[in-house]
């Protein structure tokens, strides 16, 4: 290919102009050749690196589910009151959806029309689910209110976060982030009455 | 156009037609004839209607902002203190959500390449704008939290809000309707810790 660059990608670098090129053009609107583009390489040296722009999907929302996921086996998750390790779990979830920004975005996007997209959909839904056991758990014990059904306070709390991703833009800096992490779980705790 | 259904359209019966395609394949990614298609009339039967596809596309998002908007100028969003005004439209959010789901859906997913969806995204901004500005009002009697920026907190109730566009069905009745904007007044006002 004429005027390509020499194909210096790694796995992770050739990711993240694809996870670009995703979030700008939506998934079913990229082909191999627009990543060629964005990737300044041609499109057999994709082929080179995945089978296709399926495993590129695939390899992005897995960062994005093995972040979020991730979050439920650290030891503050996994141990300590109901109440406590929710509180722990929302602000991990607004720090992970910054740092993984990208890849989050695109997950939240995806609607479902390939495999890969429906077991994608399919792990979110999973991930909810553990939110709202956790819900579960702390209501048992009182801490959290009992007059909202904890899928729908697990719906809620989750979509509240992953509506960052439609405003947030990075180089605020750790401040910044964690001054949101902290409105969120205000919020989400206590809301806005405080 | 063989096959082709007698044009009885109203203006709103084609958009509701327009905006389920446009809700599901993207609006860049629907053509005119996706939509001859959809509708079940030729194409030069649409011109007769209306200009073309942004057109379609400024009518179904004007009908969610005038939702929106209207809002603010009911008796209720405007006597009153301004913790009481933010509940009643904070709940009435929720049910121009539900009532006009299309239409909402289609603004929420507007990204901006055309001069009406940077419109749209400029109204949805202005809408937000709103809700701080209440926020501002609240948190000036110390009816809301003031640790948590008016914008920021305006953002992450809108953000709830229009999170649930992604999960919600209709077919439950005005009683999970109810039910349905209780639990976001209550989580929005008072957080899951209740």
């Amino acid at each position: 290919m004429t005027g390509a660059k020499r194909d210096t990608y790694t796995p992770d670098s050739l990711l993240a102009v694809a996870v670009t090129v995703f979030n700008e053009r939506g998934y079913d609107g990229t082909s191999m050749e627009h990543l060629s583009k964005a990737a300044g390489i041609s499109k057999s040296s994709i082929y080179h690196h995945v089978s296709g722009k399926e495993e590129l999907l695939r390899r992005a929302v897995s960062r994005a589910l093995d972040g979020l996921f991730g979050i439920l086996s650290e030891e503050a998750a996994l141990g300590g009151t109901p109440v406590r390790r929710l509180e722990y779990v929302t602000r991990r979830m607004v720090e992970v959806l910054i740092a993984e920004l990208p890849y989050v975005t695109l997950l939240l996007r995806v609607r479902g029309n390939t495999d890969t997209e429906r077991w994608a959909l399919e792990r979110r839904r999973e991930f909810d689910h553990r939110i709202a056991e956790l819900l579960r758990a702390a209501a048992a014990e009182n801490q959290v209110r009992t007059d909202v059904g904890v899928r729908l306070a697990a719906l809620l709390v989750s979509g509240m976060i992953n509506s960052i991703v439609e405003w947030y833009r990075p180089g605020g800096g750790p401040l910044a982030e964690r001054e949101l992490a902290d409105a969120v779980v205000r919020v989400v705790f206590s809301g806005v009455r405080g």
